[in-house]
């Protein structure tokens, strides 16, 4: 029988805008991701990724990331990011608004090649020099591990691997690590093991964790991370998103559920439930699917 | 930091037939569902909720109760219950080959009303007749109180509420208790408080949770459970069913996709998750709509 301490607070990193739209077919007019974005912007939510400066010809549904980033309402409770494959990219970056530069990487070798077309060692270079340029120009860093509990081409991941990419990212300059279970294979057992390894080389403050609800088990790994400490969640409202990379991948972890669960435990995340789910009902609108979240499906907005 | 300990085998009641298929509008021939619950009987599954003797014109859809409860194939292996809601449903239930009896009530008095039109003290008199009867003849019975942890009609349940109505079906007899989340309002604080006030009078084999998951947290709250020793839960396949009186109360926590986990953290639950899988295929063709759980939506048979 457990004895738990939850964290008082937890901060939702919202990802729909990037990891959530890249990952639909439907393109969404550049005037309305901005408004979808400035809802964001207003409902509570402290953080928002919200757009991609990867090729146009990669990712065409993020396209319009060089208007985004500059012309979505900054509010100043809110830290804006975007994701940065690049030293294009970042020259990209620079020209907007954005605060912080997200880099990725996969702790899978096969995954990393079908993802961004270069074996980790090359990849490593390349995003040492975009973290230090982006800290030169004074941009705070945030890392992403992908197919940390699993990958679709290479099966099971060693800690190991998982560490010394950590380990390398932190020595590059990065701020916080997102840990992504990018095709929704992580059980709370595995997330508890991690995390211990983990939790011994850096403090909870520093880490968040990146879950997709493939196989139902997101929000479960979500209470092994909070019985950890972890405070960071990283989701996609109304469940929007996935990796175009990693077959059956589609799922982000949504927003809203998460929100539900964790106020209802008593934990504050200083969102506004009604502006999330207006904001969920905007975007279901503009993409004309119904979203997968179940605080959209009924209808909930506590 | 916690340090968890799971249980090393969990055991799965499957309630499907029962509690997922009185919510479909669509009645399933009684062959078929023969026939599939033939099949779950050899998918490993060691507990099947396979009808109810309530009133037919309550619940059209089970109105072949009497026919099941004689043609299902008897596995050895397997424990078969029913649902028995007075001493006319008991005699019918006696002319099958049904192990145990199941017997529900509801923690609020609103929701009991509605559900089976008497109050909370006149359906423990009717239930009191039916466990003594039961245990007469030789049958062992099974209690579920629903709406638990929230009703839709008045909202928060005590504690205290649920302590008494347990004290009552357990001095009547009955050998476990299946706590019911009629609406999936459960969150995981609150599964672990109640948890921890109940294990202090009864141990964990005869305590089984019930979980939906309407706003996705039924898996979150199976972990909670599994962290306080629980060992026994309700699911339905491919996440059929809800409560026909409970608004917005569909979803119950799929069985496929609880198994998946389960298995995944290295619980045993000894079910062939081929057979399963392909059991819940048989279902959602006959009745012809996709299933809810994440098992069936991503083919997954792990």
């Amino acid at each position: 029988m457990q004895k738990h301490k939850f964290p008082e607070r937890v901060y939702i990193r919202e990802v729909g805008p990037r990891d959530g739209l890249q990952n639909e077919s439907t393109f969404i007019p550049t005037k309305d991701k901005i408004e979808w974005i400035d809802q964001l912007s207003l409902s509570g939510l402290n953080y928002i990724e919200v757009t991609s400066f990867v090729n146009s010809e990669w990712i065409p549904a993020l396209s319009d990331a060089d208007i985004i980033a500059k012309h979505i309402k900054i509010s100043p409770e809110v830290t804006y990011a975007a994701l940065v494959p690049n030293m294009r990219g970042l020259s990209r970056f620079l020209e907007g608004q954005i605060d912080e530069v997200s880099v990725f990487i996969s702790a899978s070798e096969t995954h990393n090649k079908k993802n961004i077309n270069k074996t980790i060692t090359e990849t490593k270079a390349v995003l040492s020099e975009v973290v230090r340029e982006s800290i030169t120009n004074k941009k705070t860093v945030r890392g992403y591990i992908s197919t940390v509990f699993g990958c679709p081409y290479e099966g099971n991941i060693e800690i190991d691997k998982v560490i010394r990419l950590s380990d390398s990212l932190f020595e590059m300059g990065i701020e916080e690590l997102s840990l992504g279970d990018t095709i929704g294979i992580a059980n709370p057992l595995q997330v508890t093991l991690l995390l211990e390894t983990l939790l011994k080389r850096y403090p909870t403050s520093n880490l968040a964790m990146h879950f997709h609800n493939t196989r139902g088990t997101a929000m479960a790994n979500v209470l092994a991370s909070l019985d950890m400490g972890i405070t960071k969640f990283d989701s996609s409202l109304g469940g929007l998103g996935g990796c175009p990379y990693a077959p059956g991948a589609s799922g982000n972890l949504a927003t809203d559920d998460l929100n539900y669960m964790l106020t209802s435990m008593g934990i504050q995340t200083n969102i506004d439930s009604y502006k999330l789910n207006s904001a969920a009902q905007f975007i279901q609108e503009k993409l004309n699917r119904p979203l997968d979240s179940h605080a959209v499906k009924y209808g909930m907005t506590r």
